[in-house]
């Protein structure tokens, strides 16, 4: 990698703009990563991409019709279209794609299980091939002695199933053995793979305008800013001693 | 229920028929439940049936042509049909479809990714939906205090990703935490849903064709009548000391 | 082993004889079990003993003043002294010894820790030798291919510390790594090692007395009889699939 | 808190001095903190704190005769008398001790199981006991919205007994389970407790000096430097989105 070469994080699922997604593009872009954003529908990555070049930022909107493995195949060519060596390498890539299905188990239809293991699961492996291929590609990083970080969002559903999560966990328990296998496998190449269990409520602004009460105690919910930091922490581990799982919760979370 | 109903086990998922789903389906005929045999094709549940006929049993083939959501509701129609009230009472259902796909990661395309989740899970859904369904319909069975008991066939995988198993481990992650999520949810209605982790190589004809040298060592394999002996245990239990999860590996198994 | 020999089964820790050891040694001389009962103080032993050869059982008592290594190691010689071959032979044993120290952590003692460990890990450790150095003299027993089982009595606290359980899920956590490291140990000698998670509360007299009305509510609380029977399986499980740990709640168990 | 108060770290273990332990003392020192050293016999402590000081550093010998919970005690009260307000603030503690006792389960002697109970948990309920009322004492640091934190080493063995770790596994379990009492007790306080599993083997002096070609794989081995850049990461955090517990392990391990 050209020293000059300016690190590039791939950031995919942004929710309305104000969650998890929208803040590891924050906080990454401040570091002084570009900031490729995936997501379906332009409104969120165009707001979002335009936020962070105001603010000095290299951020660019990438979306997507949908979550299939070829719209995710497809985004991922024109991102590497975009950032190509020698100006640009591609460092990491955060999955924060996911659609929760609470419901009684006899209430879920055929579709939505399906949709729930189409968004959680195989998205991520569509997503998860091209971070691969493409950090494969890429010479080891000196500072941390990688090629790339892959980074899921998990939750509390990745652990546990419980009365109404049976078609959200399923996806969410699949996602971790995605991430598990990968970390197996690719830890040979120095391709750091990671999970963060999100075990609690995120701060967000749906959740400040529908829980304003709960919103105001700041112990309660995650700051989504907080996980983002969390995540670059991630992406700066070395190699010789790097973490494939780590909870975060809220101080005064019961769990 | 009537003191005089037949007690019914449906089974699905049987291999090449001397695996755990074709010994589930001996031995709970040998202890006196009727068999519904439920598997792809018609020549391994009709060859099974008849084995089963002619050693005094009751059993019955329900060949489909897929796992597909539909295929699964449609032959649960026609259990329900024949073994109806007042002479039959479905009371326990296997559920032992799996299909593995260890490979590469890169390897893997997106057909079999889906293919995992589709059989893995998805089948287990539907399955899962009709058994529920029924059990619902039952009376308490005095013996055990429960409606009926739902096992589910773990693996390895189950609870651990690996080199060459993300589409396969995604897949049995998803079943695990759809069988603790129905756990949660079902018990209050006293119908006892399991899942059981077999950790270790089985011993089928297909292994002992294979595999003969290691198919002779009694300890390095598990035996499917010792795993269906744990499923008939689990359906025993009565619904005041029940078991959501257990491991079954064979002795000199390291892990 | 002769074919005439008695299985004997070794149960520690009785409580005030109405819970899960005093269950365990009912249903194993119901099964035709001779039972030797340790516990500290003569009354619940001899009670005890009483009661299973009133009907028509065979059970001996062995009280010990603590449970220390010493006191363990010499009370197990006793047994091996009254149950030796060819008329005997020592096949199972159970766990059960547990003490709870439930009280905020600043609450306890330097004492109270100690004696937390001390009988909730360092008596397992010694009544395991005991039973492993016993089991390995036996010959197969052909029936399960075991020389002997070794069973532990675990708790909710052995998967999760909470508030109020600092002290005993340390002591419950450190049997559970004992049983886990013995199964792996020793499952090459063919003595088999298991724990049970028991994730709820138990219907023991003293229950009864203080929350009777709980005490009505047959979904509400464990059965020791449900245990047992579990003990019971275990020890007849064959070692071509056993299982080293299971757990046990009941139905209406909220987890 | 005063905004001049000059942090403090207490770390305890410190093995031969080329360990996680040593290392926390100096990214810890680097990052500005000082640090009170607690370790067996006075060489270690001295050298280290030597060696700090000369780097510019502020660094404090506390050598004990042992482990028990009175020396423990009785060293954290001189440490509070050394830092104490308004001139320092004690805001983390790192509890390092361990020690194993690897060895087949039936040559283990009962003080070998006592000793490491006592080590491994006791010592750690007595460490975990002055560093959180300590911290109670503290008012909340700003940037972190914490009084403190304390972390605790743990081991693969925190996770999986094995072969010839029964007495070092129920060890490091015992004290995963402290672990995540506290993190569940005290965080409503704003104490920040995490367990860091350490899932490999570290690169100190004795390693080097005995397997002098595996230490040359960078790969192979976990630098004790990258632990402690995550333990005072772990530090960091904000308690809007805090860590319990996370794996660190090098890129090439096969787990």
């Amino acid at each position: 990698m050209s020293a000059a070469a300016r690190r590039v994080v791939v950031v995919a699922g942004l929710g309305k703009g104000s969650g998890t997604g929208a803040s590891t593009a924050r906080v990454f872009a401040k570091a002084g990563y570009s900031v490729a954003l995936i997501a379906r529908g332009a409104d969120t990555v165009n707001s979002l991409a335009q936020e962070l070049n105001s603010a000095g930022g290299d951020a660019a909107p990438f979306s997507v019709e949908s979550y299939s493995t070829q719209d995710i195949s497809s985004v991922w060519r024109s991102i590497r279209a975009k950032y190509s060596a020698p100006n640009y390498i591609i460092a990491a890539a955060i999955f924060n794609i996911a659609q929760g299905f609470w419901k009684p188990f006899l209430d879920l239809t055929p579709e939505e299980v399906q949709q729930s293991l189409q968004i959680n699961v195989e998205a991520a492996f569509a997503f998860s091939r091209e971070a691969i291929l493409t950090f494969k590609e890429n010479e080891i990083y000196e500072p941390t002695g990688k090629r790339g970080a892959l980074i899921y969002t998990g939750a509390t559903a990745s652990l546990r199933g419980n009365t109404t999560t049976s078609a959200f966990a399923a996806g969410k328990f699949g996602l971790r053995a995605l991430s598990q296998s990968l970390n197996k496998e690719f830890g040979k190449d120095n391709i750091h793979v990671a999970h963060a269990i999100i075990d609690g409520g995120i701060l967000t602004e749906r959740y400040i305008q529908y829980r304003p009460e709960l919103a105001k105690d700041p112990d309660a919910r995650l700051s989504p800013d907080s996980i983002a930091n969390a995540y670059l922490y991630l992406v700066n581990q070395d190699r010789s001693a790097w973490t494939w799982e780590l909870d975060l919760r809220p101080a005064h979370e019961k769990w």
